[in-house]
C-alpha cells in the first residue's frame, strides 16, 4: 500500500526544485536498485512488487531502507519509466565536496552538457574506464535527473559527479587541462598524459572563459565529413585512449 | 498550403510499413535537410515556412523537388519533432545492394542495434571517421526511421547503411572479421588490421550464429565496474582506435 501523500511526494521527485527541496532522488529498476546495498548511496525506501520484496528485502532493510509492497498498478503511478519494472528506490542525495577529489586524478569536465541521456553515458562510460571523478559546470544536466540516472545504468552509484564553477575550478587546477574542440592538436600525436579532460557543451562546444584555462587544445582526427562528434562519444574515445597508457 | 490528404500520407511515412510501402521517409529541420541537395538522396518535396523557402527553395527546384510553403501551424500537423523546425522533406529510400561495397574496405557490422538514437550516433560517428559503409542484421532498427535520421545529424546521406543476413554476410566474406565481446583479447594488444567490425544488441551483444564467424574476438578493455558499454560510444572507440592505423 501505499498513500495519496507518497505518491505525490515520489512523483514531485521528478523535478529538478523538489530533489533540491528534500535532497531526495529515485532510481528505478531491479538491475540498478538491486546494485544500491553496498554502493555509497543511501537508500531511504523501496516500493516493490510482491516478488521483488520477497527475494529482495532483506539486504534493504539490512541497510535501514523502508520496505514497501506495492501493486503494478500503484508502481506505475509512481514510476517515470513507460514500461515500470518492478521496483522503485527514493535515494539521498550525496553531498559532496570538490575538495574530496584526490590531487592527480585524471579527470573528465563537462562543460554544459545539456542531454540526460549524453549524461548518464558518459558517466556510466568513465565507471567502464574507471574514471571516478567528473567535475560538471553548474549549468550541466542534473544527474539526479531520473533520466539520467537511469541511463548510467547503475553507473551512478559509482562515480562522483561535482557541479562547480568550471573556470573558476580550472584556474586553481594543480594539472594539464586538456580541452578537446575541433581545431586542436590531434590527441594520438600530442600522446597527452594525465590531467583533466574537458569535453564541451553538444552544441555550441566549450566556452571561451573555460578554453581560456587549456594548457593544450586536442582534436579527435575526422576521416570523413560529419560536422562533429556526439559528446558522449568523444569522451569515450577520450577517456579509452587515456585509460589504455596508466 | 497542405492538402489534409497530403498531411495523412507525410504522417503515415513515420511508420516502418508505409515507407516500405511508398519508398519514401521524411527529414527535418534546415540543418540537415540543407544537406540534401548535391548528396546522392533524392528529394521528392520540402514544405518549409516562407522565410526557408525564400531563401532554399532555388537549390531544391534544381533537383526538381517541389517546394511547399506552408504555416508553422501546417508543419506542426506533418512533423514527427517536439519543436518543429522550419521544414520538412520528403526523400526516396535508395535502392542498395550489399554486392555495392567496394572490396577490402573496413566496415562496420551491427547485430541486432535497437535503439534509433545508438543507431543514429553509430551512423554519424561512421561518417566522421570515414567509414562508408555499415552492415546491419535485418532485425536492426530501419534507419529511416524519424528518430534515427534525426540523431544522425545529417550523416545518413553520406553513409551506406545496408540491411541482410549477417551470418550469411560475414561466413561469406573475403576479410577478417572481428568480434567486439565482452571476453575477447585486448584490442589495443591484439591491434587488429582492416577488416569488419561486428558491435552486438544493446542488451544481449552479438548473437552465437553471427559470432561463430568470427576471426577474433576483442574487446574494449576496462578498469572499472560498468557491466557494458554503450553500444553506439563501443562503435565510437573501435572506429577511432582503426581509422587512425590506416
Amino acid at each position: 500500500m501505499i498513500s495519496a501523500g507518497q505518491i505525490k511526494h515520489i512523483r514531485s521527485l521528478q523535478q529538478g526544485k523538489f530533489r533540491k527541496e528534500h535532497g531526495l532522488f529515485i532510481a528505478e529498476g531491479p538491475r540498478i536498485v538491486e546494485e544500491l546495498p553496498g554502493s555509497a548511496i543511501e537508500v531511504i525506501a523501496v516500493y516493490g512488487l510482491a516478488d521483488w520484496v520477497t527475494g529482495n528485502s532483506g539486504k534493504f532493510k539490512a541497510m535501514r531502507a523502508e520496505v514497501n509492497e506495492i501493486s503494478q498498478k500503484e508502481l506505475g503511478r509512481i514510476s517515470n519509466m513507460v514500461t515500470p519494472n518492478q521496483v522503485l528506490a527514493v535515494c539521498r542525495i550525496p553531498q559532496m565536496q570538490v575538495s574530496d577529489i584526490p590531487p592527480g586524478s585524471s579527470l573528465l569536465a563537462l562543460d554544459g552538457i545539456r542531454d540526460p541521456g549524453n549524461m548518464g553515458t558518459i558517466i556510466r562510460t568513465a565507471d567502464w574506464f574507471g574514471f571516478q571523478n567528473i567535475i560538471c559546470s553548474s549549468d550541466c544536466v542534473d544527474i539526479y535527473n531520473p533520466k539520467v540516472i537511469q541511463s548510467t545504468m547503475g553507473s551512478f552509484a559509482r562515480v562522483k559527479v561535482f557541479y562547480t564553477d568550471l573556470p573558476a575550478y580550472l584556474s586553481a587546477a594543480d594539472q594539464a587541462v586538456y580541452a578537446m574542440v575541433m581545431d586542436g592538436e590531434n590527441v594520438h600525436e600530442a600522446n597527452p598524459g594525465k590531467g583533466i579532460y574537458v569535453i564541451g557543451n553538444e552544441a555550441g562546444g566549450i566556452r571561451p572563459e573555460v578554453l581560456q584555462h587549456a594548457t593544450q587544445k586536442l582534436s579527435i582526427p575526422a576521416h570523413g565529413r560529419a560536422e562533429s562528434l556526439n559528446a558522449a562519444v568523444a569522451a569515450g574515445i577520450v577517456m579509452a585512449f587515456v585509460s589504455n597508457k596508466f
